[in-house]
């Protein structure tokens, strides 16, 4: 006979599972998707490196690797990110990942127990929302405005918390879903409020690279960076978005001792990530090819940001809003309390256009009159139309 | 402040862990690692399938996946499970993992609250008794004779624990680390008892395809094929040992309510595998490289052990015995009582040759008058000196 674990109650799927799949269909127009475009990986670049791999580093992209990740690959990573201001010494982990979502999911596992409190962003990411869930936390969430977490209202929730806190998620750079970034004063109080309480923070940073202005770089600096090194920072890093999401990998960096604990957890996890994708990784980074593929993919971002802003101006009805992206894969529309997301989804998937419901993202599952577009994976010449569905949906409703 | 989840103290590393890292050096003959040697490894067919993949198949290689799988991988996966025989209908259900090690991982956390008993062979996998401890298990181990699980033991054991009892798991082909076959009779003595109980069984088949000779593949037959197909049978299946490791794929067919679970679990895990090796491994089946590969693995391993054996025979002293393996990576070796083989490891290490304790198999980490030697990995021309080494460091003790 079967029994589940008591951890399988809180992983069953919600309605947002169902009305993902039904938007998976490729005739629909779906801005559903938090990924790249088919069209933007650097397949160029991935043909010369596969060209370029020696015999020998064939053979060791097959094998076994060490659970902490492909060495040349760890020292690649650090190069880069000490070239971001990052802290690469002996106080610090550095741990490779099947995805950033492992990432997530192991700091949980060797975090929470049932019943613990983590605070994060409402909105906030759907994959770190079901991981903390999934080992039986209590989830908060602090309202976001375009600056970035309510101070006020975080300083209160984790009076009302206490001690139950085991950390706090937030993405401070192109957020996910809400589409913000954080100025710098937000990110300054933020971090005094969590050296004030000693509290983690595990800060989660996918989008940080994708700014569509070289301007903004300095906006994007994390907080890892600005704070003091000994401050509990889990940063977690992907090459999904800046390499390509099939690879599987993420990175972990923050205090020895959490990130060997999470190592510990990741043995037994799936023993290492693929060395194989680590091995292109590698090479991505170690010959210099990122830079390159970012110039682009920004431009691309960009431009198809700019496409769906001006459909949603031209068709959205008034008492609709939307956050203005300055970077990465999302805008976040806010439409009247009166309109339930999950009506506009039915009514625009009928006619063909698909997208996120709000209260996928919300900690409780509640707030529902939101909507998250991306616009990294549909192509431009369709965002038009799918904005145009979307917004008689909403038309129809209102 | 950080403070840890209450599992974290499943997970301390042992003894073990230490005793690996040293046996690292390259400079050390070691018989230590459960893997192929790098030589091994189908680099030219991999070459081939590169070369070979479209534009839009590398993109597809880049992006996320369903977590579920490939679906061309699922396909030709579906393909070769049903050619061995196992149920590929309605009643099961198949999901790609990142390793075997994920399947097990999973299971765990989606049927393991803690305390609940896992029974297992002693000795068994280190990575699965990890995985069981880590999500909280009480593990109670079976002794195995060189046919199977004493199947009164057995009895005796689910007796006592009733209901408290989650699964059993087991390797029945070219055990880890016994390295036995379980026989015909053994295994149906087994099913029979798990049949009655209506007990959950996970089985772990990594190395089923690793006979040495064709007349021993009618041994091979999975329980999963022989039981009845609505046993709770979870069948886990690795690319790790007919492929390449550094893919990190596994796969677990099972009943389907269960392996739905699992994919729910593993969306907040790691969202999916790796794309980019599925694709590859998907190759690697449709075009039919896989055969050729086993022929030309098979006679390899078998060649090696070969020469271990005829070693172990020359060398060992008088008392202690090994089983004599007719497929897989290992052979185990069980000294008189009175030995310790943490310090038979300590005396041959510093003389060069490494293995693993067999108290690192051992459900309670107890009994070590054994170790494990893989003949997998250690080229050829090394093994006889090795096993000198290991041989004067028992004698030494003697």
């Amino acid at each position: 006979m079967v029994k589940f674990s008591k951890s399988v109650s809180n992983m069953r799927s919600s309605e947002i599972r169902k009305l993902m799949s039904l938007a998976a269909d490729p005739s629909i127009i779906s801005f559903s998707g938090g990924m790249p475009n088919n069209s933007l990986f650097p397949i160029d670049a991935l043909d010369e490196i596969y060209k370029g791999l020696t015999l020998q580093a064939k053979q060791v992209a097959c094998q076994y690797g060490p659970t902490s990740g492909y060495p040349p690959l760890l020292k690649s990573l650090k190069t880069y990110l000490a070239s971001k201001g990052l802290p690469i010494d002996e106080s610090q982990g550095l741990l490779i990942t099947t995805g950033a979502q492992q990432a997530i999911s192991l700091i949980s596992k060797v975090m929470l127990d049932p019943g613990d409190v983590v605070v994060t962003e409402n909105p906030s990411f759907i994959g770190a929302l079901a991981a903390f869930k999934s080992f039986g936390a209590a989830l908060h969430g602090v309202a976001l405005d375009g600056d970035g977490i309510d101070i006020a209202a975080l300083s209160a929730m984790l009076d009302r918390y206490g001690e139950a806190v085991k950390f706090l998620y937030v993405i401070c750079n192109f957020h996910n879903p809400a589409g913000i970034i954080y100025s710098k004063e937000r990110r300054e109080k933020l971090l005094e409020i969590i050296t004030r309480r000693d509290l983690c923070l595990l800060e989660d940073d996918p989008y940080g690279e994708l700014y569509f202005d070289d301007a903004d770089k300095d906006r994007t600096v994390p907080l890892k960076v600005m704070a003091d090194k000994t401050a509990p920072i889990c940063y977690v890093g992907s090459f999904a978005k800046i390499f390509g999401p099939g690879m599987r990998l993420g990175w972990l960096l923050g205090p020895r001792e959490i990130v060997e604990t999470v190592e510990l957890a990741k043995q037994s996890a799936d023993a290492c990530s693929a060395t194989f994708t680590q091995v292109l990784a590698h090479e991505f980074l170690a010959q210099n090819k990122m830079p390159a593929y970012l110039q682009m993919v920004r431009r691309a971002y960009k431009k198809r940001a700019g496409i769906m802003l001006s459909a949603l101006e031209r068709c959205m009805p008034a008492g609709v809003t939307w956050t203005r992206p300055r970077g990465g894969f999302y805008l976040w529309v806010t439409m009247p309390e009166t309109i339930n997301a999950s009506d506009v989804f039915t009514a625009a998937l009928k006619n063909g256009a698909a997208f996120v419901i709000g209260s996928a993202f919300d900690p409780k599952g509640q707030k529902n009159n939101c909507m998250r577009l991306a616009f990294s994976h549909t192509p431009e010449e369709k965002i038009e139309k799918g904005i145009q569905i979307i917004a008689e949906a909403v038309k129809s409703l209102l």
